[in-house]
């Protein structure tokens, strides 16, 4: 996915390129910016060996997104390579920032990610937003972003677009949460609450989480399914290295999978549905503790020091989860499965009964299971990074806002 | 999927066209030849006209594919059309065919189908295959082929593949069945014991069916989720019109989705899968009705006829169908469910609990489910039409060989 669909955008007033020629040069443009992002910082001319242009068309292109403030000059090359020294490029540390920004159920945060990928500023807000209108919560998250974009722009970003990912099912239009149960959210369209003037994208959390794995991951296949969660239980599927999207924009959904059909009613309307045994509720219910903050920190703590009760609620939990992804591992043949969000710090008591589990009910080798290391911050990292994503894939259209 | 894989082949001799140019060439005789059997019969202008091609380039490709035996000239156009009437073009009856043969538990089957997709030939044998090697199996289909194709020869068609349907999960190399559990095969290398000389395909029937579907289905969407049955149960899944093949080749898996987990041992090594509540053998157990052949006519017979056993145990096998589809559903999101091989002809009796308990386990609208309108044959015809659209798709390899 790309945070922002650029084919509408007009081309820059009076320069009227024929569609295939424009449409080589924004490809050029993308190209020349992949290659310094990936192999950086190189001079010219090492730009224009790795992607097979002549150095003078790659000086035009180069010369192009200096201007627009994607591209750096570092200053002269070590003199001990061949040749005549040229400037190294890199990619601008004060050009386009991705903002991404997570509703959770019991928090808010926003951070600016640059185009080289680091975090450059970062806002938390803790408080449940359970029950609270889209509007009170939109409007909390507009005051965060404002905190961040102000940090960003005074380190000379400049904010390229809003990636929002949300605790729920969201519409295909990229902007419509159709449903968030923990929320208690239904069709709110976010864009229309955003006073925000950058392109904004809302996406699924598990889906964020799941391309911060592929992105940011070590060693991530580009096909697996992701398991994540924070109240609920999300999941997103990666095939072939992009998000499996369903008909709906709802393809995922792993919490509400029966793993027990005749189990307890779930709020959706099932019974025995994965979340009725793995999601965070009924795994503190299972361990004995009450609702309260911090509650995966708790649980991880109190595992950690031996409490049994929470090892065995855990470890029925990650039961659940092997049943639930033995019907997700026979029908999507994924490489891997990657357990992210909030799961990722109980992994040491929820994995091995998760694996067992898994192992026993497929035929021959199991699908490897791991944590995910971004663990909780996965969903705004991918945020962030999507909106990054967009402008590596396509920097002509911010080349001409900027 | 292509029944042939092209790239490989080497241009015709004598003939060293530069990459791109030939790339194209072979693009324009494809979309020739998809034109004239979109909306054929057709003039060289007409076909002109749709591809927006000029009339004198049209011109080259279609001699190019006359002379291959691909299209064939029928004859003047109606007079009373503007202009001067061309010569109607239609694809050609004695061209090339796809050969389609399945692997059954309980029979064998094979078809040739011409350009037009029309059944030229067919023949079937009944016996069981179960236990017996793949050698003495792949010798009868082998007898099956060569009078198939004899047939089809015999009316001026000649085999441009053989594509077989095996029930069993087969690698992503296309030839080697891994595992066919009611079939008692593994590991087993179908290339290597055809003597066939035409380029041969091996896929499990569910994709077969599911190909089939897309193609020659009665509105059909492009991301869907087919529920096949012979013995066992298969599944496929289609996304944006092509099938999802999973790491493995292995996806769409769907006869051993725990429904529920404490339930009877599966062969597979785990407990409760589909299969054992939904599984041929299993819906004859619960149904009170022995082993033998044409059982699922016997079954449809019966529940026709008003046996209340019959009718109860395919309400029960719709229930557990309708559990695992619940999984599914929620983890692909797709438009439809398609139910066919077997299922489709008791889906009378299989579909309204189906429905039940999908639509009261998924929150919103339901997933429409259907019965597929080939049934049994899918499987088969995709196969032979898999050959057939690999030759439309890249018509210039079989016009090398012709």
């Amino acid at each position: 996915m790309t945070a922002q669909p650029n084919e509408s955008q007009p081309g820059r007033p009076g320069r009227a390129l024929p569609d295939t020629q424009r449409g080589m040069r924004r490809r050029n443009l993308s190209r020349v910016l992949h290659a310094v992002g990936a192999e950086g910082p190189l001079s010219r001319a090492g730009v224009a060996s790795r992607i097979g242009l002549t150095r003078a068309a790659v000086s035009t292109l180069v010369d192009e997104l200096i201007r627009s403030g994607l591209l750096e000059e570092l200053g002269p090359e070590r003199p001990s390579r061949v040749g005549r020294p040229g400037w190294a490029l890199a990619l601008s540390t004060h050009g386009p920032a991705g903002i991404g920004a997570e509703v959770g159920v019991d928090h808010l945060a926003v951070c600016a990610v640059d185009l080289r990928g680091t975090v450059r500023s970062r806002a938390v807000r803790y408080g449940s937003n359970r029950g609270r209108s889209p509007e009170s919560v939109i409007e909390r998250l507009t005051g965060l972003v404002r905190r961040v974009v102000a940090e960003a722009e005074a380190e000379g970003l400049w904010p390229a677009g809003l990636a929002v990912a949300v605790p729920g099912l969201v519409a295909r239009d990229a902007r419509t949460v159709v449903r968030a149960p923990n929320l208690d959210w239904h069709d709110t369209d976010l864009a229309a609450l955003f006073p925000s003037d950058v392109p904004l994208t809302v996406d699924n959390e598990a889906n964020f989480g799941a391309l911060a794995e592929l992105w940011l991951g070590d060693g991530t296949p580009s096909d697996f399914l992701h398991v994540s969660a924070e109240i609920g239980i999300g999941g997103a599927v990666v095939v072939d290295g992009r998000l499996l999207r369903g008909t709906r924009g709802f393809a995922g959904e792993l919490g509400h999978v029966p793993v027990w059909p005749d189990g307890p009613e779930c709020p959706c309307g099932g019974h025995g549905c994965l979340e009725q045994y793995a999601g965070e509720k009924a795994v503190l219910r299972a361990a004995g503790l009450e609702p309260g903050e911090d509650r995966v920190g708790v649980l991880a703590g109190r595992a950690a020091e031996g409490d049994e009760n929470v090892r065995r609620a855990l470890r029925e939990a990650g039961t659940a989860l092997g049943i639930a992804l033995t019907g997700a591992v026979n029908l999507l043949d994924p490489e891997a499965v990657v357990v992210g969000g909030a799961l990722a710090a109980v992994a040491p008591w929820l994995l091995p009964s998760l694996r067992e589990e898994l192992s026993r009910r497929t035929a021959g080798p199991a699908c490897p299971v791991s944590a995910s290391e971004l663990g909780p911050q996965g969903p705004l990292l991918g945020a962030a990074h999507s909106v990054i994503r967009g402008v590596l894939d396509d920097p002509a259209t911010v080349a001409e806002r900027a």
